[in-house]
């Protein structure tokens, strides 16, 4: 089975333009089969605010408005995807930047809740969203994806869907034909266990200690929980590997600047 | 020598969201091998305005500085691109969105001009800019390529780049391969005598009617010169059918709503 190294990069990394240009490279030298998902960072809240529009965050989760999903539109599949693949084809990376709806690679469907009507939120599934066809011919001839976390639904909407599931759902949905190695990719060392503190971060976890931290209530940067989530699924789906680190550690298996994930 | 129909969108049809969609199916219908490059309509100014971002025209042409740059790819690359690849994706039309930079479709150098410095424009040349073969992979599995304005130089700049001379250019590079049919559908009839009345429009312009007009300065709304630059260089250069009007006359080969160019 050939590896296939799937890389999401996410949170200030995205705003820092020295840090992005270095994970990009370091993500070029990466031999064979790879794909490329990227998060926002704080572009939209930059965005909305010039132009003059409210954010809406309900239970820690943006409400995506229809404004709101134009201007994660224009960014995430915009700006951001554009100028990372620039990027890439400027390091002889033959990169090609997609949303969901492109070749229909991503199919989500409208969050659905009861409480919280959360608008233009697409959620996914590992075995159906992901339309592996397509990914898997673009590979083979050796153009590498870029995805940002815009999808849509089939009829025609876009939706705003989360880049850390998207990233787990790909590598699930391609374990069936590669090895896959997952990495989160952000401007941290790892799973910090204390905010204040960038060396804190964890080695490894395992699922038991996971557990554990979850209910102690230890843990850590919002986000970090359903971050793990993802990573936790994607290895009891097939999934190799999964690491959360600064960029260096895609690079190289001894790199120390990483939280290892494991069952 | 199969054929392929290369249709380019713009105007106020891309704002007139009913005869957007009437384009879009229509689009849809068109049997066999199919590309859509699409320009960016009045969206660009709507938002400079949004943004408090003037407007700098030097001899009718847009400077793209780098806040102008973002705008026209957070418009075209984001917003518009993929709205048209979901609408196409749920008519049954499998659409991927393209800028030039993705797969290294389109390669721009920046524009020089002694006199005026236009910023981020790209300037692109038939035979040497597009990447067919990439296309033509694309082609092949059934992918419908949606092209917008937007290029890279190789170097990681996006860069500006008129849509016309992008349909253009993709439709003589493709001729090589395949009888190439160019369709420029926007809101009006056709090529107009006088730009007040709507039914003015030539049912046939050659090449020598177009220098008459061109010298006597008969012609008509702002930007059309350009088109027909664009449309008889591609007629020249291997390109079997030119026509510009309404997107009905794409569909139906008799329709009456279309200039049709010929040498």
């Amino acid at each position: 089975m050939m590896k296939i190294h799937v890389v999401k990069i996410g949170g200030h990394l995205i705003n820092d333009e020295n840090l992005l240009n270095f994970c990009l490279e370091s993500f070029c030298k990466l031999k064979g089969y790879k794909i490329l998902i990227h998060g926002g960072g704080k572009k939209v809240n930059d965005l909305s605010d010039k132009m003059g529009i409210e954010k809406k965050i309900v239970r820690g989760r943006r409400i995506t408005n229809k404004e709101t999903l134009d201007i994660v539109v224009m960014t995430y599949a915009g700006i951001i995807n554009k100028n990372i693949v620039a990027k890439l084809q400027s390091y002889q990376c033959n990169a090609l930047g997609l949303s969901g709806a492109d070749g229909n690679c991503i199919k989500s469907f409208i969050r659905k809740d009861d409480h919280i009507d959360y608008g233009y939120v697409g959620d996914i599934i590992a075995d159906k969203s992901i339309n592996t066809d397509i990914i898997k011919f673009l590979l083979e001839i050796d153009i590498i994806p870029v995805f940002c976390s815009v999808t849509h639904n089939g009829k025609g909407i876009l939706l705003n869907t989360n880049a850390d599931t998207i990233a787990s759902c790909i590598a699930i949905s391609l374990s069936k034909y590669y090895k896959v190695e997952l990495h989160f990719c952000f401007e941290k060392k790892g799973v910090l266990r204390n905010i204040k503190d960038s060396e804190s971060f964890y080695k490894k976890i395992n699922f038991s200690l996971f557990q554990k931290i979850k209910k102690d209530h230890t843990i850590i940067n919002h986000g970090m929980i359903p971050k793990l989530e993802n990573a936790f699924f994607a290895l009891k789906n097939g999934v190799t590997k999964v690491s959360i680190g600064l960029p260096s550690h895609i690079l190289k298996s001894h790199d120390l600047n990483k939280t290892v994930l494991c069952l």
